[in-house]
């Protein structure tokens, strides 16, 4: 209908740009908050392109392809007739939740042929920090305890979790979060920063954390206020707004991204928390926003001062207006997403080599994944 | 996204499988109630895929393809000006309802070249039991009387109709109203057996009835509870369920069905009454619940007393809680619907042969149905 | 799903059945009224199967494609930060409303090397008669005097412009906008034509303006009422209807079309108003019904009189039911539009014909338009 669109810069990197739109198979995500899955009420949810079955039974999260082999009727249509197993709406059949295995089809009887003859995938689960996590990937789990922020799993670690879903491939929703250049427009108008001094312009450098699990964003020169040929000076502040903290910590990795779809923003100044974000796939055109914002905090006094804060002006103006204009910029994108880069997209670009180079792929095909035992 | 999926057993069917899938042409289908079609009141109404454009003219009832072959406007937006004949709301071509000939078009004079030599396909149209039934065929139409079930023809049947459009293909609504297992657990919940015992499983056969023209579900053996290893008893009834009447008539044919998508439920016991279902194709992914409750009644207080019942009872717990469970597993089913059977299914699979084997094909193609005279 | 469907008999022009579906681009396009392109509110609205975003700024109107190069954000989401350009909301790029190009990149800083470097194509925008008129081809831009109607440029027109949105190819609107006979059918159950007598048919020819620019229907012959053998008289007038004056002014060119899709129709008699109709191609599968009520009126009075007349009678009984009738009928037609002409069709076959000969066609492709500098 237009003319010839550019091809979207994307589509140069193999894996990046190719296999890896549905999501990074090989990895731990979070599904769904531990307190939302009450016992014997299976629940359904959609991640990678595939839809789960949640069951919490005796206690224990587990996840399975939800469907019936025998109609494909989902399993989270089913109850909870016999501890340890689910069973489908539709005929009765009776799967074990552990390993997926078919234990009966009670409308068929006790000495029906088919029990033990059919089974549907299951996934490893953990939950942490009040989040049941599944393991989406083909090989065998890596240790939770290495995919996890080792600071969200600290005793002390209060963490609010908060989960949307929005239009948009997660890739461009990861490029979103860890972009260094969007916060210097985008959120300009939130009321978030009202009392801040965003700058300008930043020059910046992408380095490796320590722990080499992380990219993060080092400031070398951090530019508030400019003057633009032809046009003037941009941006011009209130004299309510602070020079923003963020800046004075900007030698801290205050910003940082890993594998699969993490993103780390440490929020500076006293009264410190951390906001992670993942951007979930769902499915080629649709995202997961899951978020958590957490403090470290004892003793009860405190833990009621940070939840109080939290549900006010941190859901109120960060939740509600910020990470809503992420949302909606996302959203605008055109699916095929041309695009040309300038400098500040150094950010994006160390983040698909990031991908690119040290991804998990998945193991070569052997056998396939649903199969009688 | 997900693994290879397994191939949906139907496709063995070479015609099942193929062709059926849009509906059989050769039969006899219900379209609306004959209350519904007033006179001169164009009704649109869609099967097999096809608009019929439905009028009742001087008390008979005609069925045409919906669409003026000027322009393609729906003739169900026109209007009825002459006795015995439709005209087109765009450009008034009117056609003679009988034989589907333009006999004027009025904007053009009454010597316009065209008429009569354009004609939109018309269908052979009966009205049984308050119904408006058409013809789908290429070929001569069946007599009516000998598709319809004797006993809905009787001058004493008393014929409630109901119809419902759902999401899902007329086969899979068709072999789930025949299909005997899922009675057993997906029904076990509704409150219309909430004082019943539904058996565990049943051994069942599958045969013909006397007439030939339905295939009937014989229980020879009926397990009301059972043992099932690793598992336990189930079902577990409650002290107020008592042995289901319809176990008692096992042995007579209480659940049958015929070609082309009609299936007949005797309701056992006193106060007998018929559920006729037919699972109406109306397109690929969409079939019409018409539903038939049928009472065989004499006398204005018999009479009373059976819509009474109807509207009552049968009205809230078997349409609009019983039959409704149906409907929503028909629609989870994904459109591809791979399956694995087990041996309850040979209910299904004897349906599918019926189709297979008896259902009428349409003549090979000689002419364009749509022609100049 | 039906048997094998006529082809439309609009493939068998080349360019009308092929690109024109698009609309055609060499021609200058009504977008949106003046008075609704507020200072500095960038708006977003779709032509030709492009998004433009339209900007006001110091008084003048300009257009741009709505996407920003950089990772393809709509610029109407921007804001107007400095005179004379629009920024995107995302990262700050600045472009030029005049020449579309990027002047800066606001949060890379003013010595950002992309500056200069990247562009948006801009539309040429004229406002008249108080609607924004935009330029949507590849050439030079023709004199926009040339192609309105000279009468709607006279400084005592009184326009009243009204827009709709609505399903269907602006191709077949712009043939029921022009089509002769679906005015003796569709419109007759109008309250518009309550009072008036319209003929049962005509016998037409179509003509060219003196001007050369608009086709135009004549009738030779008129008849009011007429006899159809085995059906009767048509149509039946009722006493209070009156011979149409549109009948009696019949041999005035009433009703001309033009290119690219503008319709203009003489209201005949005392008090004469015109209505004119563009069919704007929105996408190919939507069109926008852009209309223009005018009357040539000096003095408040008679200002005020024809405002209130159209803001009462012709904005409840023309625009709110003689039109939606005609956007009823395209929309019902399906989109493959298979045909079958009759005489009165002349008119349409005319029109066709008037794109296919006379219609400017783009020039060859030489570079892409949207270019570094």
């Amino acid at each position: 209908m237009a003319e010839g669109q550019a091809r979207s810069g994307i589509d140069r990197w193999e894996f990046y740009g190719g296999e890896a739109a549905d999501g990074l198979t090989e990895y731990w995500y979070p599904v769904m908050p531990s307190r939302a899955l009450k016992r014997n009420k299976p629940v359904r949810r959609k991640l990678l392109g595939r839809n789960l079955v949640l069951v919490r039974d005796q206690g224990r999260a587990y996840a399975l392809d939800d469907r019936c082999p025998h109609r494909e009727v989902p399993l989270s249509m089913g109850s909870c007739e016999f501890a340890g197993h689910i069973t489908c709406v539709y005929h009765g059949w009776t799967f074990d939740l552990a390993s997926g295995v078919l234990k009966a089809a009670l409308t068929d009887g006790p000495n029906s042929p088919i029990a033990g003859k059919a089974k549907v995938r299951t996934y490893p689960v953990e939950e942490r920090a009040g989040m049941v996590f599944a393991w989406m990937g083909e090989a065998k789990p890596a240790p939770i305890e290495d995919e996890l922020p080792e600071e969200l799993l600290r005793p002390d670690a209060r963490a609010y979790w908060l989960m949307r879903e929005s239009k948009g491939n997660w890739r461009y929703a990861s490029e979103n979060g860890f972009d260094e250049a969007h916060n210097k427009m985008l959120h300009r108008s939130s009321p978030w920063v009202l009392f801040r001094r965003i700058p300008a312009w930043n020059e910046t450098e992408i380095i490796k954390t320590e722990d080499r699990k992380w990219i993060a964003r080092r400031q070398r020169e951090m530019h508030m206020s400019d003057q633009y040929p032809g046009l003037g000076r941009w941006p011009r502040f209130n004299f309510w707004q602070r020079r923003s903290r963020t800046v004075l910590a900007s030698n801290a990795h205050t910003v940082s991204m890993r594998l699969p779809c993490l993103l780390r923003v440490i929020q500076p100044g006293r009264g410190t928390w951390t906001h992670f974000n993942w951007y979930m796939p769902v499915q080629r055109d649709t995202y997961r926003d899951v978020v958590a914002q957490v403090r470290w905090v004892n003793g009860w006094w405190r833990r009621l001062a940070w939840w109080l804060r939290h549900k006010t002006y941190i859901w109120v103006f960060h939740r509600h207006h910020f990470l809503t204009q992420d949302m909606a910029a996302i959203a605008a994108m055109p699916d095929t997403h041309p695009e040309r880069f300038f400098r500040p997209d150094i950010s994006i670009a160390a983040w698909r080599r990031l991908v690119e180079d040290e991804a998990r792929r998945p193991p070569p095909r052997t056998a396939p994944s649903v199969a009688a035992e």
